[in-house]
């Protein structure tokens, strides 16, 4: 197979970092353009990059030039890691042109014709593809993943709800300091501290979930009508999330009967055996005081959500503790997952 | 007024350090004895202690000898940081002597003629006394303060139970290190991590709130009855508990109401002027982010609970978040300002 | 006495919060006026800071208007926080108009009419003023304090060159997150991590020892001529500046030489008794840990020099490591002991 | 090429973890054995550790059966991460049983016996193998590998020695927290801080290079004669110690010549192409601010060592910084490497 050719836009962020480090090697995609803010564009990667991961820039990118954010690009799949006030226009822009977007950025995650794919939960969403590309003119697309918060979430959630179906959920997040990109989080205000609010987070895990778990009626989405309560935390965490989560399950099962769920979850990406897909996109443990994001982030390549003390809660019926890696899962690895099964399905 | 003698048991571990920091120039109290375990007993303090308070030991308090935790104590009043194997028989032992024990050790709090006493708010708990020094047999006595969790959640709950009745709570906490004392949580396990399990920590505060918020009817304590749900994490912070907070409250008060009535909330020590009391056992702040263990832990001394985010909970009506001083307020403070409202109301 | 009005220039940083905080209740300055970046000024100082400290802003302060940088300054002492871009022009124009500016900033420091001043070591050093306000025709006058490294490194050094004689030294430094301002190192710098380089800091400190060591003649500063090397590195540490330092002592004194003369400095502002002079500018330890960050940083209320490991070096002839805490003693601290010194001297 | 049996001994430890990790498809070596403390032997591998990578337990290897350090060991090739005072005996017994026993701990490393072997260093000490045979009537043998700072900085210090002559160094050293192994330091105690001390660290990397740089005369270890400081710092750090070293050449080289040197670096592993060998032993950067732990520690796959900031030294002519990673090339990985050699070499 001819590999596609892709651009990382916002390329120099930690999520756009991260977009490069996945593309590395990919079976799939050859990674042919890079853009970045006015401050970057036109300088080598390598010299426009505080490169933050812990492997080096992957041969042959650093030496790539940067474009401009709001120039051509040379690909026909785009991976957008744009901050929020940029992403709305260019990524509606590369769309109108042709190009496929698969965008990690906020602007676009609610439209109602933009379906907010998370790969093994709602396949069905992209058939939304259809009204967007004729009501908006589009030769192109725009195919969103979500927070990195609600995307965890939602790969937990997603099997609960379909087997047993979830009325509210209250959640509390510690959230990692890679998920403020960089510089993000100043250490004097990190080391030693907790900082209970991250701004607007808590209302888009509750529209996301929303979306994620609803349907898709041929003309609209459909909201699944989940009540929920966020408090989110940022910790001092360099990568993953973790998230302890309270609900409610109809029926209101048993612990067995949950982790059961859990355990059993697969999707699409699995059947697929696509290049991305984890084994098992939710991983549960039993130990008593599991998952820690030292231990359990980079599960399954940093792809999996991992769940833990799945036991019974006196108020809403069903708790557990839940993790994962904010910048791959939570971010550049669920766009990228998106990308391979939109192919893999003939969609792009 | 001549001062009290009084005695800190278990006096090398974080808590104890904490007891003898504050009571260092008490204008009620003079320190006569500290007791440790065989491996300190015999020894200077200044020798037997890892000392790991910022200021050094107070002036003449190194020089003391510690004595053994099964000997006889040179004092009237004997705080307890006792661990918790060693506290329940010793603790029983000095009572039966005549010392008034204030303990934060776990075993008798739950006793059903136990104090489980918080200055601000269940004063009348203290006339439990009665029938534990009748049954007992004992000319001393045995008052208990809580878990360091359960005291800043009840210093927050205590108000809000009193104005509108509380029916049930979801908590989530973020726990500081030092909760777990010396040398306790390793470094390996706490840089860069969460851990989200603290060993019988859940349990302990959903029994002690509501013993906390419950009644004394003359003869046994009635449980306040409210359905809670605790997720105990232990997070990278040095001092100071982070809690969010879930609750739902009877005729589901406006946000503005609840923060009156957090901010009106004031008791006994503060009527009394005790010298340990804080001017505003509850702080509220309206700032987005607040509050922070770096910025609010030390607030009134490390005596007060700050509450933050007060504002509408979709799923159970009311959240806010909370923190405290886990080894002031939460732990070593709470048993100096009930022995001075014991002392100051005469029952000691 | 009446107070003197005193300013606070740069005041939103994290050293102007220390010049705020140490001038709250000072028995001889009335802090009256603020000034700050355009962005800042015209605000409440309550509402443009973001206070890191703590103890919540002084009673007051929080309500004052901040100036802006280039405009009048109500207040005859000025105590100068700004950052070095905004320095060296303003504090001259201050000096022009009659103020006596105490400048922590470093544009100044080494000119070569201008006090490089640590009260206990070089106060003759302030007869360089005379030349200063003849040759710049200045009605008042700049005194500069040192480099956070440099400060504490020289009371350190002080009395090992006063009593013997410093040929060479070679000096590491393990320096804190505040000396770097806010929002200054990221947190993804941070965690976890070494940073092996602070722009400009190793020169700093070399040239600066050379003048704080130095003479004056009368007419020029004449430096020490010690031979330095040093490497800076930046730790994960809030506050606190760790330096280990291996030099050349004339004579080659015994350990317990070198520590009984660094245990008996002492200089003028302990004779005068000055309101923030420490009792013991220099604290020396005898524990093998000592002295660590989280224990000693805050000795002396932060105004003076730990001292640790006096021990021989194999390769220089003796080594020993030194803490201090950086943004009192390393910088608002001394700027507030050196006007407190000349103010006592008459000099002011 | 069939697979030599090996073992770890003292398996449940940070470094056996490490051994573990690298043995893991190793393609010359098999595990078929683990030893641990008493209070493991007899358990699953995986119920007896506290695993703390952030893979998973290699499989198979959770389910192996952990003997006891005392008895036999079903294995050629013993890998000892056993703690210092049960090293000497047992590392000993199987010796003379015919073991051949790869060690990081300490005991017997300056033993006028025993090969400190650093693999792309000092080959020529395996000779004193035929010595240490005969002297001791072992059937086996003890090849011993160096402390961790010590590796680290003798890799960057073995070329510099070779082309021009060290005379004499001073060294800071800031140690990662994995160094200590587990439990180690606690968490109160890394939080915030430097610990400006680790015992006995100092003595032993001056001992270990004047070993590792020195000869091999025939019938004993000739020392390098390298006069020596170093001062040991523990920092808040996972894995990867950072070394700032000056040091006076012979000859006086310039920068340029150090960094060609260093560059030029390779040894007998990467001759052989041993499966663990770096390509590049030593890499040199030429950013200011490199190496830095989260950035350097696993390149080359853990088993480099980074060297940044070359530059002209005031005091001792030359300085620069270093870091490597502490459990892999400065424990297990050189000890895996160290019998891949002998292996290769036809020493064992």
């Amino acid at each position: 197979m001819k590999k596609r050719r892709v651009a990382v836009l916002g390329a120099t962020g930690t999520v756009g970092q991260r977009f490069i480090s996945l593309l590395a090697g990919h079976p799939w995609f050859e990674l042919t353009a890079l853009t970045a803010s006015d401050r970057s564009a036109g300088r080598r990667f390598g010299d426009a990059v505080h490169w933050l991961l812990p492997s080096d820039i992957p041969d042959g990118v650093g030496d790539m030039r940067v474009g401009p954010t709001d120039g051509a690009v040379d690909a026909e799949i785009c991976f957008s890691a744009l901050p929020t006030e940029a992403a709305g226009e260019h990524e509606a822009a590369l769309a109108k042109t042709g190009h496929h977007v698969f965008t990690n950025a906020s602007p676009h995650r609610m439209d109602d014709d933009v379906p907010l794919l998370l790969a093994e939960v709602n396949f069905e969403h992209v058939r939304a593809l259809e009204k967007q590309r004729r009501s908006r003119g589009w030769s192109g697309s725009i195919v969103a993943n979500g927070n990195c918060t609600a995307i965890h979430l939602n790969l937990a959630l997603a099997p609960l709800h379909r087997d047993f179906g979830i009325e509210r959920a209250v959640v509390t997040t510690m959230q990692a300091l890679s998920g403020a990109s960089y510089p993000g989080v100043a250490s004097l205000d990190a080391l030693d501290n907790v900082i209970p609010y991250i701004d607007d987070e808590e209302e888009k895990v509750i529209a996301e979930t929303n979306k994620f778990l609803g349907g898709w009626d041929g003309t609209s989405f459909v909201p699944a009508g989940i009540a929920m309560s966020v408090h989110c935390n940022r910790v001092t965490v360099r990568d993953g999330h973790t998230e302890t989560v309270s609900l409610t399950l109809r029926g209101g099962p048993k612990v067995d009967d949950v982790k059961a769920s859990l355990r059993a979850f697969s999707g699409r990406p699995q059947q697929l055996g696509l290049p991305s897909a984890p084994k098992r996109p939710v991983v549960v443990r039993d130990e008593p005081d599991r998952p820690q994001p030292v231990l359990d982030r980079d599960v399954e390549k940093g792809m999996a959500t991992t769940v833990g003390r799945v036991r019974e809660d006196p108020v809403l019926g069903t708790k557990f503790v839940l993790l994962g890696h904010n910048t791959i899962r939570g971010a550049a690895g669920a766009s990228v997952l998106n990308a391979e099964l939109l192919l893999a399905e003939g969609c792009v």
